[in-house]
């Protein structure tokens, strides 16, 4: 069915008291998974940045890339060592993923936002050392735990109007390069920007307590809570470091967590600026 | 039909490339007519100019009210005289004018408007003398014409975040409150704040080449053809001042005016964030 | 006997140490009563206000209206109702205070200030929600109790150098217009501007001791010493709230609270430009 | 007779428009001779520039000190050659006329502007390079022309709101100083400051035109006429560099430049804040 | 021989009048060649451009990295087609550019800066649009001209302190990748940031007369003898768009343009520094 | 031996580390003694402040001028009167001290700054009040304990960009000038404002264990090991004084306190930008 032009000005209207729930706050979006793999989807949530950005929110967009650097390892022929199972990122490895993070997915992103009308800048953890890091395993090499965040460099980014888009990458006053969590880091970012809220776009619906029925979607749960459904075993192994995130942010003094399937068109705005939420919001 | 919240959210990304186009940009609307009328038309419009504020429109409300000062001098029992069939605006009427205007109808678009979520500041053109005036023609009193436009107080008022709502009085330097016209004292000001648009908010669908046929409306119309149109007398007489204040406006540097009709629904952000136009526009 | 230019330099040499403690300090008057009557007074307070703000000081006046309010009603043929003796301020009659206090009497207040040189705003409780109000009698219907002040729109405007003049009405959210004390408004709002000071022009000459006799002024009292006065039932019944006023405001941060007769020629400048002291005034 | 308290504020009442014509303007007063040799005088003339200064004037003051110089010179036992009549200033003088202007002149004028309340900040053309200058005349040594105004310094001083007091020295690339005229300097500064006026203070009444007869002040003169009374020689000889200096201030942009005399009690008030004109004034 | 501490002082004096010169100023640094590929020089150059930053000049450094993407696409066994002998940019080939400059050779310049203990910011043409650029040569693909330079991300970012290093790419309305000229896009940003200077590093000691003979290095050359040197053919093939863009340079408005050899160790502080000019400088 | 350009720079490089440890820190450095009697010295100090103060550091000097005091009243014959041994520094004296120091050694300095290219501003104790005094032994007279530090101007003058040279003078509410101790004016002001070091320039090499051998020379000392020095008299009479006021300023809160021995040239550098010590080194 056609929508006609009436019915879009009421749906504007509609997104009023959401717009300004969110004018001038700053909202951190963590990307990834799936929702970054299909350029179509792509796109789309570019568009809804640049549009969360236009009516007023200050929106930092935090991104990974796990299965890209993997291709290029793999493309570039580099044999991986493995400990107990785990990758080690040797230098070269950290190199592949700050090349395939910051100069591929991160400036095709910014390229996207441009194109939607919005002005973005990419950046990394190693720029204004937004993300230092150390070792976290001598064993795993460049794989790093923050152990501090400058935000400065992203809030005079926001300031001057700038949609600011960054790998997750760490560095150290030795000027190595660290691969770093990304869940861990937007969750760190969003708390040092004092953040109104953290939405993390990954490929499950949220947090369901049965994890074969979407109908158990739990929409709302506190930091408590989600510390007793994880005792409970509800959640299994994949979910637990992503929900420990989330609980981070909220005590790091993030107002709102979100869970949400990225994969669903426009998610973001209708988790935003729409009175459905669809996915798991967490509070404190 | 239910549109659904992801309905919603296309159309919101729909509004994109609109709400780009006016971003930063100052948008004069000038209310009146019956769209002034109605309450729920009122709340309506007002919900509209919070919503095109907080997407980015620096949005000026300029409104007048001829009808609700006749009303008010009537309940009032006040005699009035003509001259010519003009009625005459002795000092007494010009203080009845100030009072409906900046007393009533002004702080009630205000109420409204922070109603909506939106912070206004009600103005009339007394204050930071806004609009400086003289006597247009002695026989009929406080008539006024605009001598001088004071946008400064505007500006400040809009670089510090509030929706300026105007009233159309003028004052002089001996202290002397005019009534002046209201679409007169748009187009100047719009001109003056080096406007985007100027929005008129009437009771016609716009200008229509035969007056009976609406599906002759002229959706766009250049200064030049629009003087032609009046020598032609397509026009009636009262829509002649109301088509030279538009022509004035953008002789003034107004990039685009538009009449539109103010009671359709939400006709502002039809107008402004669709691709639908639904008036006159009129362009240099 | 005529004032020769010398002696006018003597003079304003002599106002030197007045100016220095006023200078760039905020100091709210509260203008009422008779007053306010008079068009050559009007004149005449118009004219220390602007003087006050050029030497320095950022004045605010805050004004109320109640015989004007009444005067309309008659002139409209409102018929008004009476619960124990006190009138009941309808939607009607709330709407007719507004017109006439933020429409006649506080523009005509700006179109003065302007004649003398000044530029003023005029602005009322509903701007910039400044006093949000709620019922305080459910029988007497818009009567309000202010449950906060916003001074931030106030701020605003005297930073930009214009001089507020502020009618006294409340707001609340859902759009209605409340009818506030004027003396309470001036005490809420010095406190929360952080007043130098408040001085409060009234008909009468201050806080006497035996209100028969002029000589008994009371020319500087602490807050303690007019608890104990009104203890003593020394202060009549009009009095008290004003009194009550004036201490609320000491208490909430406002360093000096006046009471002074307005009706004096000059006499907002006598209290704060010479040394002499010519009505009552309230320190901690 | 004693001016009572009603009195004062009339006259302060009075003085409005002559405030609100210096509001923000830069007055740059020259000051010398005789009135800077009374105790009392001095002390009278800080306290009308620190009122000035109070409403809203933007006060520089200029100046030079040749007695006094002459005078340490002699008490320090140094002996000064001739040149054609004119004294030699060699090195060894110009550190005198540095130490005497600004050391001990201009010091003691700081020193008297604060304890009148004001806040002053004590320069000479070496400080920010104001005055820079070269030999003017190879036998006559350190007498210097100004080659260029720096006026940044003195916008600096005025806009963080101190009174600048400065004397009339110049320096040069080599490090070296250089006694200038202090009638050509304020000019030249009062130009580069883009000011109101200049205001020079001597101990003649202003431009006579028979100079044994007081009643022949010229109380206003256009550069024009003040070229053709030179040429008719009716200025004498000592008047006549001071006069061109006031025709260069106004060629240089000042809009009105005053020649008063300085031993009258509060002659700068006079001049700026009543309607009296006691001097000569300079104007296109 | 041992430079003692005495020594070292001394040497920091001379530099006071170069330091003096580029104080405040913009200094654009292209970087590349062989000053590249050396891990010490790398370091050396990054140190020396910490230096400059801290001395007060604004540096901004461009860098491209032609070999570095050519050993990348071999090591990804890409295939490349060639026109006419020039290599084929298709759409993969310039993700390859993309990645290798922007994540590569970028973020590790900005590593190397910030061990330094400056505070870097890695951008690329993309960010912020900073170069426009379409097709050149439909039949290259991707490889682009610059269409338009927008500085003002590069302002924004060192205004507040940051040292901005560029990736040579540009970006279209479409989202597209270019691969465009590191010099030519080195000058155009320069002459947009109105530089005092733009230094390249290359592998060349500068413009020799007689390319095999050292000592016949031009030191200073106008764009007039540019342009009849190249006339002359003096300068061979490869030259010759290097030169060029150094004249483009100087007629976008740079002050100063040099060539320098960068892998003589802190050429760039020889050359800013010190008395020695150690290329060819091109001016007006 | 001759020092190459590429050793200027690999110096300069040097000092890297130590100039990012001044940048926008407070320097106070105390100038005095023998270091500002030769003209050479002075010439280089003067050098060496200009080039601190273009790396990055906020360099204030102060500077006291005894010896020159003396001198001059020699010169100018006046007789002195003694108590206790004590010179005893009635009105007259206080006026020589302040034309030499704030007139004459003052000014001097200021255009030795800017003949080196930096930008100085004289200042005194009495501008802008920045030293308050009191009479500290009535029999004395002029001789003046520091009430009060008003570090506002100074901090005015360092913001924009100017190099502060402070006499130092002290200065009451009733305009009388004060000869105040040079050193506890220095460790004041940089307790005032914050300062990152205070260098104390004399002529000896700092604190020795026994003051005939200079092999002896404490390097670094803390506060608690100063008092302790002080008790065992380790330290002559001369030197506690200074001592004290070096424990005073790390008391007020300078980080680090430095003797030198300015008659060194360039000790300022090599002890601020080289890593070499060259003096006594306080801390907490």
């Amino acid at each position: 069915m056609e929508i006609t032009n009436a019915q879009r000005a009421e749906v504007l209207v509609h997104a009023l008291p959401y717009i300004e729930r969110y004018n001038g706050k700053v909202v951190v979006i963590k990307y990834g998974g799936n929702a970054m793999l299909s350029d179509e989807l792509k796109d789309s949530v570019m568009g809804d940045i640049v549009l969360l950005s236009l009516v007023g929110a200050k929106v930092v967009l935090v991104h990974g890339g796990g299965p890209e650097i993997t291709e290029m390892i793999n493309i570039m022929g580099k044999e991986t060592k493995f400990v107990d199972g785990l990758r080690v990122t040797d230098a070269e490895t950290a190199q592949i993923a700050q090349m395939v993070l910051a100069g591929k997915i991160n400036k095709n992103l910014v390229n996207l936002i441009n194109k939607k009308g919005g002005t973005a800048i990419g950046l990394c953890g190693i720029d204004g050392r937004i993300f230092e890091a150390e070792v976290k395993d001598e064993r795993l090499g460049y794989v790093g735990n923050i152990t501090n965040v400058n935000a400065q460099l992203v809030m005079d980014v926001l300031e001057k109007g700038y949609i600011p888009i960054i790998s997750t990458l760490g560095c150290d006053k030795n000027g190595n390069t660290y691969n770093i969590n990304a869940d861990t880091a937007a969750a760190k970012l969003a708390g040092a920007l004092d953040a109104e809220s953290l939405i993390s776009m990954t490929d499950i619906s949220g947090i369901l307590r049965d994890k074969n029925d979407p109908s158990t979607l739990i929409s709302k749960i506190t930091t408590k809570e989600a510390y007793e459904i994880m005792a409970e075993k509800i959640i299994d192994g994949g979910m637990i470091p992503k929900v420990n995130c989330c609980i981070d942010a909220i005590n790091c003094g993030v107002k709102k967590v979100f869970i949400i399937d990225g994969t669903i068109p426009h998610a973001v705005l209708i988790e935003t600026l729409t009175d459905e939420g669809i996915g798991t919001m967490f509070v404190k």
